[in-house]
């Protein structure tokens, strides 16, 4: 399927590369110029000029943004130019309400739309190899599916419309306490004086396994927090999950506690750090 | 190595198959005699009737038993019957200082001692896949090694007598956390309703992968707590971590939290559940 990319950040640029890979890509479209000329220069697809000219030009629009208010504006903004053909699929980890939002301003231009928002980092967006929930009909998904594979290993479809970001919001609830634990638990390792290498090694392997352990453990320790997810999106996506627990009267004391420490962070000049430098206030706890 | 192995509960009876595959097991002794009796028909090797006969019998002792004070009683049992030729490794979640009392109560006798907790549950002693964190002399290790292999996939010396039990803590703060993480996201995902089995098939493969929600995320779900890792025991863990912690003046609300939840549900007869059943007392309070 033609298939264009609209947000070219760190995720983005690793599914469109993958989409180029299995020969979807189409177009390109970045706010900022000079990222969509550089994967234009790498793949030799066309960087669209404007997002209004992409989507008049491709039959499925892949978003990737940071915000709620960014994925309205990309739709208002496309909604004209697209057609009963089209299908857009939004990435980015925004509300269930922004999804069903969405998917309603598209519906007016008979346009279909996924919520299909991805975890596994940006080496899963570079591997190909990310996780994706994604809610809408069953028919659209059937139609995506084929191109979706391009960027992700394991594709669920959750549901309705907005069923994707809800299983968003449980992943990144267990992403945020599996933060807590990693960075609790090493902390305390190094207070003790343990050789935290073999710590790792050791415990990556029994039943505390996991994959922010192996991905974010090392580079942890050694105080380098710039490849990952930034503090101030989870942060974002923390406080889309709370307001949603609210509503089913869930207390989520943890996630609270994490929204707390990542402001603390913010405040520190840290939001664009990885959500792993909770480590670094923990271990100057001491 | 000739090898006994004294406390033939869930971790214990697997370990000591596995000893038993790779022609290391000579002896067995449990307290309840029983189970003893069972394993002994199964492999066709012969139980001790004393844990003082099986010490005099045997180069290698492995002792997996629950509590620390258990730890001290097979030592002074056993401390007699040792030889400077003797091995005792001990494969229990103590203290790190009851590590160091083992091993000089065995330097009496001049036998050696090794703290060798595992991690990976009753799967990973089943399997022979355990993760072992091993602390004691580098030339001791080196003799025991090989028999260990045996049991665990991935065996670490991390440092001198004491350290396999403080790396071992490590890994029970993490578990912890890690329980807290999984089970406040699925109460979270199944107060809003989702289809729970898509959503678990579907983060188990981005960043929030972990083994916890491989092994005990659908039967927590089903409402099945019986196979795993008793709720009393990891309390009694986390315990330990928490005198260890406030030793460096660490603080670990999380684990602080565990330990009051963990109260409630042996109070409500839960002490013998798995630690998923967290989940229990999260979904109720809907």
């Amino acid at each position: 399927m033609k298939t264009g990319v609209i947000g070219l950040g760190a995720m983005g640029a690793g599914m469109a590369l993958n989409l180029h890979r299995h020969g979807h890509l189409h177009r390109l479209y970045n706010r900022t110029a000079f990222r969509a000329e550089g994967l234009a220069a790498e793949t030799g697809v066309a960087r669209a000029m404007s997002m209004e000219e992409l989507a008049a030009d491709c039959e499925l629009i892949l978003i990737s943004v940071s915000a709620d208010q960014d994925v309205i504006d990309v739709v208002e903004r496309i909604a004209p130019s697209v057609t009963a053909d089209t299908i857009v699929v939004d990435t980015s980890t925004v509300s269930s309400e922004t999804a069903r939002k969405t998917a309603a301003i598209l519906a007016r231009s008979k346009a279909d739309f996924l919520d299909a928002p991805v975890s596994g980092g940006v080496e899963g967006a570079a591997a190909g190899s990310l996780a994706m929930m994604v809610g809408g009909s069953a028919a659209v998904f059937a139609r995506a599916h084929e191109t979706l594979t391009a960027i992700a290993a394991r594709i669920e479809h959750i549901g309705p419309t907005g069923s994707g970001q809800a299983c968003k919001a449980v992943n990144q609830i267990m992403v945020a306490g599996i933060n807590q634990a990693v960075t609790d638990a090493l902390a305390f390792g190094a207070c003790l004086g343990l050789n935290m290498d073999k710590v790792i090694e050791v415990i990556a392997r029994g039943a505390a396994a996991n994959w922010f352990l192996d991905h974010r453990g090392k580079t942890m320790l050694a105080g380098d927090y710039e490849k990952g997810f930034k503090v101030k999106l989870h942060h974002k996506d923390l406080l889309i999950c709370t307001e949603m627990a609210r509503n089913v009267n869930l207390p989520l004391p943890i996630i609270e506690a994490t929204l707390r420490q990542y402001r603390r962070l913010m405040a520190e000049g840290q939001g664009e750090k990885d959500i792993s430098a909770l480590y670094r206030l923990k271990k100057t706890q001491e």
